[in-house]
Formats: C-alpha cells, structure tokens, sequence
C-alpha cells in the first residue's frame, strides 16, 4: 500500500469512528441538549448519499465507511428524539 | 454532470456543511458540554488527513470540502475549550 492510501484509510478511520466517542457519551449521560438537530438530520441525509454513491461505484471502503458512521448517526438523532419526547 | 457525480457533490455538500448549524448552536447558546470532545478531537485529524490526501492526489473537491468542514471543527474545538475553561 502506498503512502497515499495509507493517508486516504486513516483519514476515512478517523472520520468514521469520531462518533463513537460522541455515541458513548450520549449512552453514558442519556443528553443531546447541546446537539444541533439540524447537524444529525443533514449529515445522516449526506452519509446515506455517500454509501448510495459508493454502491454505484462499487467502492467497498466508502461503503463500510459510511455504513458504520450511518449507524453511529442514525444512534446518536434516536437519542436526540427521545430526549426531544421526554422534555415535552 | 451525471447522476453519479450530482450523487456524489450532494453528500459532500451535506457532510460539509452539517456542521454550520451546529456552530450557529455554539455561537448563540455558548454551550457545548453535551458534545464529546475526543470526537471532534479524532475528526479533525480525519478531516486534516482529508485535506492532505486532497492536496496529493490534486482533487479540489476534496481539498474545497474538507477546508470549509475543517474551519468549522477548529471553531466548535475552540468553543469547547473556552468552554472548559470557564468552568474550572
């Protein structure tokens, strides 16, 4: 593998498994106060683009990309709703 | 411009700027406790490595996206830190 594959993967790793810190914390707090709604919803919307983009092209690292980061999000505005539900 | 490519820019162009609202949340509530600070740690050398993998392969997309969201980290981060600090 090249130098710039390499840099190409960790880049992909470190954007992909960033959320799992935010994940954790939600779990271990139970509060998205702070969370912008907006954020989630456009960025779930622009996840699920890029896994349907890397479908079309056949690209396995962008599918595993963002079908790991996918879950993470679709996670993260589940919280959010719920907490949404229980301040009303 | 085909469908694959307009696929492709529309989740760049969301993955980008989701993060507009949520520094507009920072901006305006000064608050940014229920957010995870490894998380915009890690994505920032993600979008940084991003940036770099851009630069080498000469895709200014890339480049352009991973600029605009890499602004938008360093402010959240900054926030964070202030933030951090105002509590000790």
């Amino acid at each position: 593998m090249d130098l710039t594959t390499l840099i190409g993967m960790l880049a992909a790793a470190c954007t992909t498994f960033a959320f799992f810190p935010q994940a954790y914390k939600i779990y271990k707090t139970k509060r998205t106060q702070d969370l912008s709604v907006p954020m989630y919803v456009i960025f779930s919307i622009g996840i699920l683009l890029w896994l349907i983009y890397g479908i079309i092209i056949n690209n396995l690292p962008i599918i595993c990309a963002n079908a790991i980061t996918f879950i993470f999000c679709v996670y993260i505005l589940a919280m959010m709703v719920k907490n949404k539900g229980e301040i009303k």
